[in-house]
């Protein structure tokens, strides 16, 4: 059960995905530290430029032999509303007051310009012979199917529904990412709507299975070798793990997320779209309940535009406040240890409760 | 692993428990056969009288001579507010014409009632004989735990968070049923707030079992097993299924009920307070999508009562747009077979996994 398809297709030891967590969480070392270690290190790209992905890339493959992946984030259509954009600043101002922040004159994306970042990343990702992309909040177009497989490019989905799932498998893509209700971060839903999105990972995985071939890689919450082998059980053929490789030692998050997580009970995590815009699970903080009754917080990537320095002062000066701290709903069986170590611990215990069914 | 403490614990031949399903699901006949199969039958009392649970406890005996238990909902303390109750019947109205409902004075529960009608039950349950108790929205007082204990009868707790199980296990009780948010009906939450209390099963499971030495037995979604190997896996002894077990042949459920659950697929379920007050998990229709933008909805068990006759008439009608379709998010995994058959089936899977881990 632990060796399997997928551990095949992405050559690994053992059926355990890094999850691809942006905005500075997986650095090249920790990367490759993860894929020296038998799993698979993945790059979460979605904030990169093409210059600092092609780096980060050429980076990595220095300091292992071993696969990795990169992650990007497919771009959605979205609209940018002056006025509730207006809004939302006036809000903010107060914010940018408490963390000294100066002014500083926002450039807001365009449609355009995010379309145009992410073609230059995928460009990147061939030029650079990147083994392993996968790919969140939507699908590649046919286009980009057809050259990532001329390429040789073993392409992963993510999905939070059957549906979604069935999407991933007829555009055919190798694999799948299943996304619990429990998973931190960023919600994938793409094609369902956001709650009906939420769905138990337990719940999830067997439904997936039932409807698709390719293999499914679980993520939510799991934290260790019993999450693993439910996983398994379920019908899952490898995990993807982002809260428990968040807290490790090499991992690039900001020490106050760290903590934040490791001092965490399970009921200490909600959905906020406060931060960028789009659903994700993070602890709750003072940001997220002081905007938790805003009706009008702009689309995705704009929120996240608005709100970046505020969320980079306030790391700055280690105040967990206004960070977005991402995690998943079992934060409080983080531990802060070594990549390595978290690799045997959850191998070991799997391997365990295998001889105990 | 199917072997372990709660099934000698409970005398079962199989770590199962009937989901104790309150509003009819669980007749007699149901119960018993459950029993008879190996698995733990449970009495959905939360709705019945002390006379009805009595009578019913008797029939159970008469038909197995295997233990079963009775699954009490805890009362709470809730407040009548007539604009409340006025505004809600106003918006009812509308669906008492459209389903040709006879005007009828309606009796409104009080704390009296409710708290009578409760300890009455408990009687019942003492004088019975009953050899397994559950409780849900709550937990009993301790004269109750101490009465209980005088008679022998192994007293089960339903927690939704870690720090409610804490609750549990320091009371007294013998044993807790974790609900996952994947889970069908009522949510059991009772010191956890209602978002704080949706924790997917996968996550909720380790944590608890890190937290507590009771046995643990886990509910939401499972239905085959691959959920029953999966909560092994994760550190439950036992998993209490309810959706698998409503669409059987002998469960008492609504012949539409069963009909929306199987014709379901994974996205159709959603929480909502629209019929009792209290949030629960159901096929989404008609009345839930209608009532989804009202603010003030009575508290439980006063919108229960409200809509009572709405939900009968109409099952009567076997139009299910104002039915309760009460299920897990598992949904469309549910089979229409026999107890028997659902219960080998079941067995068989969660063998065939052992085997192959």
């Amino acid at each position: 059960m632990l060796k399997n398809e997928i551990t095949e297709l992405l050559g690994l030891d053992f059926p355990i995905i890094q999850a691809p967590m942006a905005g500075g969480v997986t650095t090249s070392k920790f990367v490759a530290t993860v894929s020296n270690n038998g799993a698979l290190g993945m790059i979460g790209a979605g904030y990169l430029s093409a210059h600092q992905l092609r780096q980060q890339i050429r980076e990595v493959k220095q300091l292992t032999a071993n696969n990795f992946g990169v992650n990007l984030f497919v771009p959605n259509y979205f609209e940018l509303i002056e006025d509730e954009v207006e809004m939302m600043n006036k809000l903010l101002k107060h914010y940018h007051g408490e963390l000294n922040i100066p002014f500083e004159k926002l450039i807001l994306p365009t449609l355009e310009s995010v379309f145009h970042s992410y073609m230059e990343q995928i460009q990147v990702i061939m030029e650079e012979k990147v083994p392993i992309c996968s790919f969140t909040f939507g699908v590649p177009t046919l286009d980009v199917m057809k050259k990532l497989k001329q390429h040789n490019i073993i392409s992963i989905g993510t999905a939070t529904t059957v549906v979604e799932v069935v999407a991933i498998e007829r555009l055919g893509m190798d694999a799948v990412v299943v996304q619990g209700s429990e998973a931190g971060g960023h919600r994938g839903n793409f094609i369902s709507d956001h709650e009906e999105s939420l769905i138990g990972l337990s719940s999830l995985i067997p439904q997936v299975v039932d409807n698709i071939s390719i293999p499914v890689i679980a993520a939510g919450g799991i934290m260790d070798g019993r999450g693993l082998m439910a996983a398994l059980c379920l019908g899952a053929k490898a995990v993807q793990m982002g809260t428990a490789f968040l807290t490790c030692e090499e991992s690039g998050a900001h020490p106050v997320h760290k903590e934040a997580i490791l001092d965490s009970k399970v009921e200490d995590t909600t959905l906020t779209r406060a931060f960028s815009g789009k659903w994700a699970r993070g602890i709750k903080n003072k940001f997220i309940k002081e905007m938790q009754d805003q009706a009008s917080i702009p689309s995705f990537p704009v929120q996240n535009v608005l709100t970046q320095s505020i969320r980079k002062s306030s790391a700055n000066q280690n105040n967990k406040d206004y960070m977005s701290l991402w995690s998943g709903q079992n934060s409080a069986l983080a531990r802060n240890e070594t990549v390595e170590r978290l690799i045997q611990r959850v191998m070991e215990q799997a391997n365990r409760i295998n001889k105990n069914v």
